[in-house]
């Protein structure tokens, strides 16, 4: 009988959750407009209830094998609990994933989403058959995920992949993190309009100020988007800051980890064609293990955006991409969890039988 | 019947050839005058004769299993060939390991001499019984090794760990590499000599000039490290740069990989008590994953050394320490390496014996 999972990504405004065979066919998505705000017992409600429905409704095409739930924050894998997560107050201290397994008599595998993204996008995404990558996720702040020989790898404490916090410039931006230039300061969608407002304020950019007192369109990233692509000059100013901050951790990422590949996904990452220049330059100048996999040659992804892949002399190339599967890569992550768990004790039984 | 292994250290001005044994025990060291300069085949001739003499001087003590030799310069695990070294010209396209098992009929494994060093610290340094760790070597150059769940992490092509060539400060001083402002440049032996020029041409380090022009002592790292717990101000600023750019590195990969522990080895680690404290306001300010794994508490470790220990809320600690074997590290893990190969072995074969 095939089988199938439920991906849920618990976001900090809505609750999305998915039903994913096997083979990583999307059968059906579900978005609620649950407010995280109404709290812990409101939220796993509602949750549990529409994922028992949407398991109900293929109960004859396959076998449910678990649930898998990507969360912003912190997660201690062992206890199943919530350690940090700047949108689920009230959520720490309570066993999140023992409490869903229990109202669902089904395996549940928390993960943070931005590792949960990078599983999908190493799955099924840009990066699938790589047996490991890293992806960087653009969002209102900067994200990360490192997937390596196809597990995600969370560290000691499932803190790893803070990508966002690396350090850019040390004498940049003071980030929210408590350190000053990070490159959530410089290549998230936050650091655009802070960089968008210095623009307005030293009164060089005219289009960018106009925008910025539109009545009509909110003021936001994809509108200086909408300048740089139309060839205003301080709106492709910030875009090529973007690509240079995002040049400089792809470059440390490849001197320290020599991946197959680097994803950038996540809303900013639809600004590619403005920043990915800037960034392309910044990883060839930087990065010793990156010029040592040249001839360099830029190819035509299935995604239409221009990639930079390097021949590798071993024969493996250094990717740097776009992300392919948008905000869905988290869901397809998220139901990847259970199918990784049940692999491993399956492969794990195995091996006691045969050794009997 | 016990066993041991053979441990090489090649590098840029001796050969070190050791055996030691499955428990990690130095049976014999032995440093040869060979000058690399005199090429491949007289290098290649002595080492082989030298191990060869040394296998024999133990075999009645136990077998030997292996052969492994740490090597500056990116190598090609496939095939068994230098793919780059500074030092060692006149080696790429030559089958080294190939040429090597022939003249012994061993196993020979070649490796990064960084990477070599890692496992060492890993294996029975400071390290042991950690399984996740990253070693950062400060000489001439900064290199760096990262094991996970104990095995050395290569990357796609060999060349992961080039911890010293992350950005400190993208507009800082020109690196050999072709980037600027890596840590190389902030925290080698030869950034320190850089930064001691500096001063004296600043007219503002009388102490450092007077040392520059002593006939009787070659200036050095060391020299202006001795000023510096001496009390020099001007010496003392620079290692506290040495110290703030060790801490942004430590801090990205504490972020990045939340690993167990960070090890500090080479020469220039001997000046620990005067770059440490820096380190630390660093690591500490620019790192939410080591904030995170807070309180914070100075101890003592075996070696006499202040490292800061914080106590993860999940029981485990992230550490930052220096190395316990100094230069014998590369020898040690030269010498894990075919013992790692052999268990792989072993452990495939008992596999396959219990599946049959």
């Amino acid at each position: 009988m095939p089988t199938f999972a439920i991906g849920v990504d618990l976001g900090g405004t809505n609750l999305r959750i998915s039903a994913i065979d096997e083979q990583g066919t999307l059968l059906e998505k579900v978005t609620l407009g649950t407010q995280v705000s109404r709290g812990r017992d409101f939220v796993i409600t509602e949750m549990s209830d529409a994922i028992r429905e949407l398991a109900a409704r293929f109960s004859k095409a396959g076998r449910m094998i678990g649930v898998g739930i990507g969360i912003p924050g912190i997660i201690d894998k062992r206890t199943g609990m919530l350690r940090e997560s700047p949108n689920l107050t009230g959520w720490q201290e309570y066993p999140v994933r023992d409490e869903i397994e229990r109202r669902l008599n089904a395996t549940v595998v928390l993960e943070n989403d931005a590792n949960a993204a990078a599983l999908g996008e190493a799955w099924l995404g840009a990066a699938r058959g790589k047996e490991s990558m890293c992806m960087i996720t653009l969002g209102t702040g900067v994200g990360g995920g490192i997937v390596l020989d196809g597990t995600i790898w969370r560290g000691m404490t499932g803190m790893a992949g803070e990508v966002g916090h690396i350090t850019i410039d040390p004498g940049g931006p003071p980030c929210k993190c408590g350190s000053i230039g990070c490159v959530e300061q410089y290549a998230s969608a936050t650091a655009i309009m802070r960089m968008a407002r210095e623009a307005i304020t030293n009164g060089r950019a005219p289009q960018l100020a106009q925008a910025a007192n539109a009545r009509d369109v909110e003021f936001s990233a994809k509108v200086v988007y909408n300048l740089a692509i139309q060839g205003d000059q301080p709106a492709q100013a910030i875009f090529n800051r973007v690509g240079w901050a995002l040049g400089i951790v792809v470059a440390d990422l490849v001197n320290m980890l020599n991946l197959n590949m680097y994803v950038i996904g996540g809303g900013v990452s639809g600004a590619w064609s403005v920043f990915s220049p800037a960034m392309f330059d910044e990883v060839r100048k930087r990065s010793m293990v990156y010029a040592a996999t040249a001839p360099a040659e830029r190819v035509t992804p299935p995604a239409g955006a221009s990639a930079e892949v390097s021949t590798a002399p071993m024969g493996q190339p250094t990717i740097i991409t776009r992300a392919l599967l948008g905000s869905d890569a988290g869901l397809y992550g998220a139901a990847r969890l259970p199918m990784i768990a049940t692999e491993a004790r399956e492969h794990a039984s195995e091996s006691v039988r045969k050794r009997a």
